[in-house]
């Protein structure tokens, strides 16, 4: 069982080029009473670890990253994508292209918010060519933080990112795979939730 | 008493330029913690009313927003600063002049998730200009939705925002109201939290 994957085929809306709309619940409007369900599924996946820290990139994965640093009681930073006169100090910077806006965003952390030995959950919406992750992972590195675990939503595993991601060793735990899709039918890996486990 | 000028009067920097720096808990970096605290503040003072959805902009408003849309049980939905190729359909648009960053926005919001007759919060992490809220405010009654009422987590006092947005009628309600601020010394409107009331 997985809920995540009910909602999809619930309220999702699929589009020719791979595209997955899920903005009536995850993206631009947001169910709050899902986004616990989820992050508790987080912590029954990543919480025999300690962690010191819930990373994300603005602005779509800010929601669940609050959500789930509530459920671990963790604080919660993210990386932005723009430069404003409140960015205090050092920064740590990695390029991102992105699949949806079709440009190339820098994303910045301050270095006062990322030390090195920090434990860190990556958390994230959606992995497709996993540019946005491998940017926050290589701020990660930069900084000398541990990259304890990634939790994405929604990935689709017929683009290279998990691919990548899992071949460079991190534990990355997505809770909805996209096996395939066309204009009119989804699939998804198996990948039941532990907390929904009889 | 009132916790969030506690924790700005602990953690918050004061720069020339009447800057307030909160970056550490509210905005970058998030205390999940204070935010479910201020979101039942919120909650203790517009839970008198009908509420259909919480509505913020991107990307400082959605942690908030997010957090207070779990208390209140209720859909968040955020403004988008720029077009991706996944907004769908016919689309409400306002401009918005940035402080921080010098700039003007165009905020979008897909018609598909705001309709006439819809009971909504406004909720904003500041208060300064009231240009954003104000953009939020023309997306609202673009739509024909009613703003029940607007919960800001920082205002001040001393720039026309809240004036403004109080004399169109609104019920604005924010958690700390900085009277004045210099280099080193900050002072509060008196705020007292209900929900920490004796």
């Amino acid at each position: 069982m997985n809920l995540l994957e009910d909602r999809i085929r619930k309220d999702g809306i699929l589009r020719s080029g791979d595209i997955l709309i899920v903005d009536s619940f995850l993206n631009q409007q947001m169910d709050p009473d899902l986004f616990v369900l989820m992050a508790k599924e987080w912590k029954a996946r990543f919480g025999d670890r300690h962690i010191d820290k819930i990373l994300t990139v603005e602005a779509s994965g800010i929601g669940l990253a609050i959500v789930a640093a509530q459920v671990f009681h963790l604080p919660c930073l993210f990386a932005k994508k723009s430069q404003s006169i409140n960015l205090d100090g050092e920064l740590y910077k990695a390029t991102a292209a992105s699949f949806t806006h079709k440009n190339v965003n820098t994303i910045i952390v301050p270095k006062k918010f990322l030390h090195e030995g920090d434990q860190i959950l990556l958390i994230d919406d959606f992995l497709a060519n996993g540019c946005a992750l491998e940017a926050l992972i290589s701020i990660a590195e930069e900084a000398g933080a541990e990259i304890c675990g990634i939790g994405v939503a929604v990935e689709k595993a017929f683009q290279p990112g998990g691919q990548k991601i899992r071949s460079r060793g991190y534990d990355l735990q997505s809770l909805a795979i996209v096996d395939s899709m066309t204009d009119n039918s989804i699939t998804f890996q198996k990948n039941d939730w532990l907390t929904l486990e009889a």
